[in-house]
C-alpha cells in the first residue's frame, strides 16, 4: 500500500489529464458553495489549480485543513439557513456552484416534509441573488442516483422519466426546474450535472456519503461492512477527479446545448463486485453484516453520460482499480494525519 | 340567451352523461380541499348527486351559496395554512380530493421562493395526515396547462419532458412526485390528473382565472377583453362537467394502470377563436384591448386523454357551444341573483 498521496499530486494529476476542458474565461471568480464537502473540496483544489480566484463556503468556522494551503481562496463560513442577504455573499463572483446538499437520501424520508420545507425555499432565494448579482452561469450538482428511480432501460439517458424514490431525489429535481425557469424568465445561464456515485480522496466515512469509502475504511480497520439486502444493488462510481473535470467542463464550456447532463462511468457495480474489488486491491479479507434492504435504494443506477462527452470533449480518465487504491491510500494517510 | 340554469338540471345532465363511471365504493366519505373554487362547487354538486357523504373544505366561513341546498355536505371553513392538525381535518374520510392551488399560474413567478415555501411543505403534511388516517385514495388536480411547458409535440402525451415555465407549475409537479414517493414508502394510493383549461359553470371571471369566463362576461358587460400578445396562445379547453366526470372516474375506478392522466379535449383553440365562438354564440360583438405577451404562457397546450378514456372509459360529451351558451347563462343568471 502506498503512503497517503500530496494533495499537490491530485492537482498535478488533474492538470495533466486529457479532459479537453475550455479555460475558464478571464475575469472568472468563482463561488463554491459546500466548500467543505467531498466534491467541494475537490473542486476548490482544481479551482485553485487552474489559478482561479474562488470564494469557499462552508460550515466550518475555519478554512478546513485540506484546503489551507490555497492561494486562491478566500473562506466564508456559515449556511444558507443562516444567510439573511445571500446577495452580498454571491456578489463579485462569475460562476456560482452550488454544492449543498439537502440531507442524505436515505434520511431524507424520514421527515419528507422538513426536507423539503428547509431546502427549497432557500434555494430560490439564491436563484434570486444570482439574478441580481449578474452571475454569469449556475452550476449544481443534482442526483444521477436518485432522480430518475426505478430505471428502465441502462444506461440512463437525460430524458428519461424522474420517478424519486427519495426526499432527496425530489428536492433535486425541483431545483432543476427552478434553474431552467429562471432561465427562460431571468435568462440566467446555469448547468445541471446529474452525477452517479462520486467515490475518491476527501470523502469521509464517517459522514455517510459513500460505499467506496464505507467499504475500505471497514476494511483497512477490520470492521464488519455493512450490506443492505442482497448485495445486489448496482450503481455507477466516477472517481472524483473525473467528476470535478465533468463540473469544470460544464462550468467553462461555450456549448450552448442541453445544459443538463448526466456525469457517470456507465459502468454498473454490484455491491458485491464494489467489495471484492476493494478487497483485492487493498489485500484484505472482508467480513460482512448483511442487513435489511432500504426503501430509497432503487436496484440499478447507471448512466449515461455521452450528451456532455459529445458538447464538452469531456471522458472520465481514472481507472476503477487506480481509483480505489488512491481512495485506500487517502484513507490511510488520513488515519496516519488527523484532521487532513 | 336562455335564463341561467338551476344547479339540480347540471347534475341532472352529469346523471345522464355516458360517461361510464365506476359506482363509488360502499363506505365511500370524501373530503375536497378546495371546495368553494369552481372546480370545487362543481365536484361538491356531483358528489351530493351521487349520494356520497362530503367534507367540503375552503376559505368561506359559512357554505357557499351554490353549495347551499346539498344534503350530504358538511362544511369546514379554513386554509391549509392554518390547519395545525391535518389528521382531525382528514380522520374518517375514504377519498381525498385536493384542488387547492398555489395561486395563479402568471402571479407565481412574481414571487416563486414564497410560492414554494408556503405550499409545498403544507401539502407534504397533508399526504403525512392521509397516510397515518389511512385514506384509500388521495385525488390531486395538477395542471396539464403547465407542468409540461413549452411542448414538443401535441396532443401532449403523459409521457413528456416537464419543464414547466412559471412556479405553478413547478409545485404541481412537485407534489406529483411526492404522491408518487408516498405511494413507493407507504402504499397511499393516489390518482394525479394534470387538467387542460377547465371552463364552465361557477368559474368567476373576477378571479382571473379562465379565458372563457373573462370572455363571455366582458362580452355580456360590454367591456374591452385582454388579448396578450397576438391572440395566437392556443389552449384546450374542457367544460367542467366532463373534467368532474374525469375526477370521479380516477377516484372510483378499479384501474390500477397509471395513476397519472391528462384531462383535455384533444382539440386545440387560439384566443381569437375563442373570443369568435363566444361572440357568434351570444350574437354580441367583441372590443379588444391588446397587451404584451406574458412570460408564464407556452404557446400551445393540447393534452392526449387517451390514457384515461382506454383506462376508465371517461369521455368528454360537453360540444363546445352548447358550453360556451351554458356558461354565458350562468354568468347571466349570477348576475341578476347576486351571492349564486
Amino acid at each position: 500500500m502506498a503512503s497517503a498521496p500530496h494533495a499537490r499530486d491530485q492537482e498535478a494529476a488533474l492538470s495533466q489529464a486529457p479532459h479537453g476542458l475550455s479555460p475558464p474565461p478571464p475575469g472568472a471568480r468563482c463561488l463554491v458553495l459546500g466548500a467543505g464537502g467531498f466534491i467541494g473540496t475537490n473542486l476548490c483544489l482544481a479551482l485553485d489549480h487552474a489559478r482561479i480566484p474562488t470564494t469557499g463556503f462552508g460550515r466550518a468556522a475555519r478554512v478546513p485543513q485540506g484546503l489551507a494551503e490555497l492561494d486562491r481562496l478566500d473562506w466564508r463560513h456559515g449556511t444558507i439557513e443562516m444567510l439573511s442577504d445571500p446577495e452580498r455573499l454571491v456578489a463579485g463572483h462569475t460562476h456560482l456552484f452550488d454544492l449543498i446538499g439537502a440531507g442524505l437520501p436515505n434520511s431524507s424520508n424520514d421527515n419528507p416534509a422538513q426536507a423539503v420545507a428547509d431546502g427549497l425555499p432557500l434555494k430560490v432565494r439564491l436563484l434570486e441573488a444570482c439574478r441580481r448579482e449578474g452571475v454569469q452561469r449556475t452550476v449544481f450538482t443534482s442526483s444521477g442516483g436518485t432522480v430518475y428511480g426505478p430505471a428502465g432501460n441502462v444506461p440512463i439517458l437525460e430524458t428519461a422519466p424522474t420517478n424519486p424514490i427519495c426526499a432527496y431525489g425530489i428536492g433535486k429535481l425541483t431545483v432543476e426546474k427552478y434553474l431552467a425557469l429562471y432561465r427562460h424568465l431571468h435568462g440566467l445561464d446555469y448547468r445541471v450535472l446529474r452525477i452517479a456515485n462520486a467515490y475518491g480522496e476527501h470523502q469521509r466515512p464517517e459522514r455517510g456519503q459513500g460505499l467506496v469509502a464505507a467499504v475500505l475504511d471497514r476494511l483497512l480497520t477490520g470492521m464488519p461492512i455493512p450490506v443492505w439486502g442482497d448485495g445486489a444493488t448496482v450503481r455507477d462510481y466516477l472517481h472524483i477527479d473525473d467528476v470535478v473535470a465533468a463540473i469544470l467542463a460544464a462550468a467553462f464550456s461555450d456549448a450552448d446545448g442541453a445544459r443538463l447532463y448526466n456525469v457517470g462511468s456507465g459502468i454498473g457495480r454490484s455491491v458485491r463486485a464494489v467489495i471484492d474489488d476493494a478487497a483485492r486491491v487493498t489485500g484484505l479479507q472482508p467480513k460482512l453484516a448483511i442487513t435489511a434492504a432500504r426503501s430509497a435504494d432503487v436496484a440499478v443506477n447507471i448512466l449515461d453520460s455521452g450528451l456532455l462527452r459529445r458538447e464538452t470533449g469531456w471522458t472520465p480518465v481514472v481507472a476503477w482499480e487506480d481509483g480505489l487504491a488512491r481512495t485506500a491510500a487517502w484513507l490511510l494517510g488520513r488515519d496516519r494525519m488527523p484532521g487532513t
